[in-house]
């Protein structure tokens, strides 16, 4: 078999931990298999590269924060490589220029465009365990560009589909896949298995444990992942397209408690308002959701929706760069609230899968604010002072009524 | 003109030493010049890196350590790129892949092959100052290689060869090169000019202020070096080909503390002894100075040399290793020595220079253990605890005498 195996920077933040990934590379090559493994940055060095970056000049330019972002990747291949050699196997780091990962021009936040495998192909067949730099690639000017917030699980999952490979493992610090967030849900329950479009909803909902685009790539190419602890052997969860259907099965439960309300006052009460609503978040790249509006008597209307609390100052200024377009009185936003979803690809042909949370909620008394759904889910907008209780109960509820795999 | 400039780990190694770097490039850029600036990795960060590697595994392929410390460079090119846009001038930084810097294969002590400037010209020619990462180059197979000691002194050299740059600008912590190391010698005097070969000798003899191998890069493509501080405004030292020659100057006088002397006793005694010693010496890259030997009675010869203290380990373990081929009883080696000498174009036409040294001292009772000469240069062995006060007893006779160009 071809294993591609990732390791995220908290499985390689220190010496004892990298030398606990050395030997499971080390075990998987020992079972006969050729392994390719990818590795994030060491722990918050990341996170610290973008400081003194911002420390340096808060207006640097992208390339450049690339240029210094993509050598904490290179540390950390290199530095798995020694690790691995320490420990008597041979290994050889391949950062991006060497593994041949092309990428768009977009500055931190690129994507894969191809992989060149050649070299690593070299490599394995002279026997080595292949380390590579997660997170970046090589844009056609020969310029480093980072693929954004979970880019190592995109590199992964785009080598393991140009290599071929037999599995993807996605090595993290949880066992798996959850039907909901076990820190908040007590009675959450590891799944054996989801679907790609499942997952892709959950990871969309908050579950954090997957980055979105790594699963979307994943079912393109039909790579077969594996979600599983780095600390233990305990089975993970595996992520692939058909999943056994008996019944109908709520796989997962999500809160997310990042989100805030934006409303616009005063827009115009014409058609094509929220084409132009749409369109301006798009070029944004800024998802939104629960969308509401009601109408005023002098031919205006109010609106508003939900983004990422990450996406706020982004959204705002593409709203404010579009006064005379949308021609609007004021803008505001609102915290407070959560979204708690539930994600089953068994919805769509049975209705009573959300009736199942609006009465779990009814019976606690959590007020809902909205509804939002989309074929495989049903999402509710609530207080976010509610929103643990309510994962929790609608997590119940669908337990008892045997709607959660166990 | 177009102008290479670099910069050493210390005039980097802080964000007010790198605004202050960025000012100096800013002006040279402002001025009208072309601006390509050679950076070296951070204050200690090679020492650390090469620690961290080190503890990670003591054997570590050379490959990878080259991987690792290769990021030293590009976080300190990265980061001075920002620093001096945030300072309002354009600037790109390019890792060895990007500038084109073909190096040969020997991980951690590889030599520059060829530079392809298409990318740094286009950068320069659309108005940007060029940041280059010093100290490494990329081989055929597109893997990291670092130049070993003194490296972003070659690269800078390389580059301003390649590019047919005006002139190599290399900053540092002192005021140019002086005729003798002003921490030991109080009266040392700021040469304004000096010539490659009395560069070379003066490098080769512990000056540490230019690499050897980039003086003589240099001397080869007739880069026109300049040797300046980051510190202050003064000019610095030209190095180049032709130095007026108005009488015999005396360029330099040189203490190096950090030789030891290795004595093989019992050695055959038969033609080729030497040969094989310095073949031997060679292969490791070991250069060997103040060659003597003594016949004995039986048969037999001892013979000593010094060594860089650095080169001892390297040497025993060569000579061990051919002990069938040449041959003797033991090794042993004996530090408390030191060498002094004087270097001078002049010497070679004029037998009293070195005689002045001599003289020098005499007066002062300093005991000469052996004498070593080149074509432009003397040197004696002498007690260590006497170093300091010779050298600054022969640079006054020197200067006296009115040797020394003031």
């Amino acid at each position: 078999m071809l294993i591609v195996q990732k390791y995220g920077g908290s499985s390689v933040a220190d010496t004892t931990r990298m030398e606990n990934v050395a030997w499971r590379v080390i075990a998987a090559r020992q079972a006969g298999h050729d392994v390719v493994v990818v590795v994030s940055a060491r722990g918050d060095t990341t996170d610290h590269l973008m400081e003194e970056a911002t420390q340096t000049n808060p207006n640097a330019s992208k390339r450049e924060i690339d240029m210094l972002l993509t050598t904490g990747e290179q540390t950390s291949c290199a530095l798995l490589a020694m690790t691995i050699q320490g420990l008597g196997a041979p290994a050889v780091s391949l950062n991006a220029y060497q593994a041949g990962i092309s990428a768009t021009s977009a500055h931190t936040s690129a994507r894969i465009k191809a992989i060149d495998c050649e070299r690593i192909r070299t490599e394995l067949d002279s026997g080595q365990i292949v380390v590579i730099a997660g997170f970046q690639g090589v844009n056609r000017r020969g310029d480093l560009t980072t693929l954004g917030r979970g880019g190592s699980d995109t590199t992964a999952v785009a080598l393991a589909a140009a290599l071929h490979a037999d599995i993807c493992e996605i090595y993290t610090d949880v066992n798996g896949i959850y039907s909901a967030d076990p820190r908040i849900v007590k009675n959450a329950i590891k799944l054996p298995e989801i679907s790609y479009f499942e997952m892709l909803e959950l990871a969309a909902l908050g579950a954090n444990v997957l980055a979105k685009r790594s699963v979307g790539l994943a079912k393109k190419y039909g790579v077969k992942l594996v979600v599983r602890s780095s600390l233990n052997e305990t089975e993970g969860t595996i992520v692939k397209e058909e999943v056994k259907m008996e019944g109908i099965f709520i796989s997962g439960v999500a809160v997310d408690k990042d989100i805030t309300r934006i409303s616009i006052s005063g827009i115009k009460d014409e058609p094509g308002v929220w084409f132009k609503v749409f369109s301006i978040m798009n070029k944004g790249n800024i998802p939104i959701d629960f969308i509401q509006q009601t109408k005023q008597d002098i031919g205006t209307k109010d609106i508003s929706f939900t983004v990422a609390k990450n996406d706020l100052p982004d959204a705002i200024a593409a709203l404010n760069g579009n006064t005379h377009r949308l021609g609007f009185d004021a803008i505001s936003h609102m915290d407070g609230i959560a979204k708690l979803s539930v994600v089953s690809t068994g919805m769509a042909t049975n209705p009573g899968v959300p009736s199942l949370m609006f009465e779990a909620l009814f019976d606690a008394g959590i007020n809902i604010d909205s509804i939002s759904t989309s074929e495989i889910r049903a999402s509710v907008l609530i207080d976010i002072s509610e929103a643990d209780r309510a994962a929790n109960l609608v997590h119940e509820k669908f337990r008892n009524g045997k709607y959660i795999k166990e």
